[in-house]
């Protein structure tokens, strides 16, 4: 089902507003959602909506607190977000990245104590936006198996990446996993196996049952998705694991945080921890001579051969703008259930759901 | 074979002496050789020896430059390398990084028109060996074909990270494509045929002759190895692809270098780019208590549940020190082949063999 974008986004600034969240928390959180939607990551877009009122009605998001900045220097700032809303700490630390970053040239900003906070990416685009290179880290509660090992200690630990470029801004946001838990969750509803090499079982042995490793993150007792690069390392295991340490201590070690396997180990706590750099990429000549040869690579790249049979090669970003033209044009991409939800939270919230849910 | 370092280290470091290296220069191309084979990395040691003073007698290495410093701000530094020896610029560029992350925090220099320099880790390493976090990433001639092409286009392309913690610090330095090339060369040698999704041949599908793959890379007409996370997008490689694209981002965009599909393309010239990041953790607190925590991590991951039949859960920079406290006991290890070019080497620089080349 396909609903308007601006009707949507009414909604759910009005549902965030009657947290009570301001005007400006409640615009900047649905920004973050809706992003994920209109870049086609509809696992991360608004039928997060139910799951983040929840949070707030069981007091898992607390509205009571409020981040806190911890530490400053001139480069850098150390925030406790204090279990309040992730996106509002993360976008708090993408804009004191970007003014530290254009005032001196570099900066970086931790976030401890955090939630959910959307997808990283929204954050790294944020700072490209504004003519920075911009990176963004989050850890997670632990799903990766480490090498060798059956138990999960390791969180998804994404890793996004964002720099202007023409046609096609570069956007990287991918998971040191092999894939994200979401993907389980897609499998587990169509009663597919997954492919040999996703995930583990709990005496550490691969398995085909997402069910399984789905079942094995929730009780925590062994058992997980395995990271980038797969089983053992023939294929780059240990890499992704690494990757998955290096976010982990980028996140949870600089800022005094929860590691993966601490995060919501404990009822009604996450303790996320998130982590922004900014690099104004002007300390090294022309931004725009640099944009335009990071733009003259990617397309080389785009129209380099392809392998026989394949019909096209994509460079990061590029899918995400074009979802992003599609769903402005035609209506951000709900399924039934997210539907049947955002109209229950627009009665709940006195809203008329036939004035913000809009069908295209 | 082995060979005691310290009769390996003073024998290097005469030869590059004799090319003529000012002695500063001669020991720190040598510190950087050896640490690979200290590391259990021989790929990267001292077996490279000979090719190094081959690309100099080639004027690959082109001695009669010297590298220049282009443009500098408090934080940043953009090097020309000139073709002179890589590790020179190497060990310019971090003392530079180390410098100016002490003094404000953060740091990142790049180099551009750089040659091999070694292993990335060595330099990431040396800053961890100042108390800071260090990374270090490298371009090289295009050998990874992204994600459903046929045609190399990004470099070997390796990311490393170090990071003070005690047993073992931190240590990681991985390709982003899913095997490093030296791998082909150990499986051509041993005459066996490569795990499926390691290379592609020039139509883009996926070969398990390791030689038709090393012959793709040398004569540039399509093939290649593959990403981190293989064929395709199941396994992710399109990560692995993206984070070789961001390693091209960092060196060659920002420095304003070849990328990789350029690098190494006219006889000659290589033109690798090389970045090199510093940040002092002491920005969000005391270091120590930020080590203990991440050894502490690091400590919980090792002792976490082993799959059934395995022994042993590493982390990143174990095997490593293992292998120095090894190599330094037991001397390094030379095959055969390495071992003649060394003592040919020797020879040709008027020294006695017998008398740096110590067996253990």
């Amino acid at each position: 089902m396909r609903f308007e974008y601006e009707g949507l986004k009414k909604a759910a600034r009005k549902i965030f507003e009657a947290q009570p969240f301001t005007p400006k928390e409640a615009a900047d959180i649905t920004d973050v959602l809706l992003a994920s939607d209109l870049f086609g990551i509809e696992s991360h877009g608004i039928q997060r909506l139910q799951m983040y009122i929840n949070f707030i009605d069981e007091n898992a998001i607390k509205l009571s607190n409020r981040p806190e900045l911890i530490s400053e220097t001139p480069l850098s700032a150390l925030i406790d977000c204090r279990e309040y809303m992730g996106q509002v700490a993360g976008i708090a630390a993408t804009d004191m990245a970007v003014k530290k970053a254009r005032e001196h040239g570099m900066s970086i900003v931790c976030v401890r104590m955090s939630n959910h906070f959307g997808i990283a990416g929204f954050y790294a685009r944020r700072m490209a936006l504004e003519g920075l290179l911009g990176i963004c880290m989050t850890n997670s509660e632990a799903i990766m198996v480490p090498t060798f090992g059956k138990r999960a200690m390791i969180g998804t630990n994404p890793i996004a990446v964002a720099m202007p470029a023409e046609p096609y801004p570069f956007f990287y946001d991918a998971a040191t996993t092999v894939v994200p838990r979401g993907k389980l969750e897609v499998y587990i509803k169509n009663g597919k196996p997954i492919p040999d090499g996703w995930g583990v079982d709990s005496t550490g042995k691969i398995t085909a049952d997402p069910s399984v490793v789905e079942g094995c993150i929730k009780t925590k007792q062994g058992g997980g998705i395995l990271p980038l690069g797969g089983a053992g390392e023939t294929y780059g295991g240990h890499k992704g694991y690494g990757l998955g340490v290096i976010v982990e201590l980028f996140t949870a070690i600089l800022s005094g945080g929860f590691t993966g396997d601490i995060v919501r180990s404990m009822p009604n706590i996450e303790g996320s921890c998130q982590t922004y750099i900014a690099i104004d990429y002007g300390m090294f000549g022309d931004k725009s001579s640099i944009e335009r040869s990071f733009s003259d690579y990617l397309s080389r790249i785009r129209e380099s051969d392809r392998a026989d049979g394949e019909t096209k090669i994509y460079t990061h970003g590029e899918k995400e703008m074009l979802a992003y033209d599609d769903r402005m044009a035609n209506g951000l991409v709900l399924n039934e259930k997210t539907a049947g939800e955002v109209r229950g939270l627009c009665i709940r919230y006195g809203l008329d759901p036939d004035e913000y849910m809009i069908k295209k």
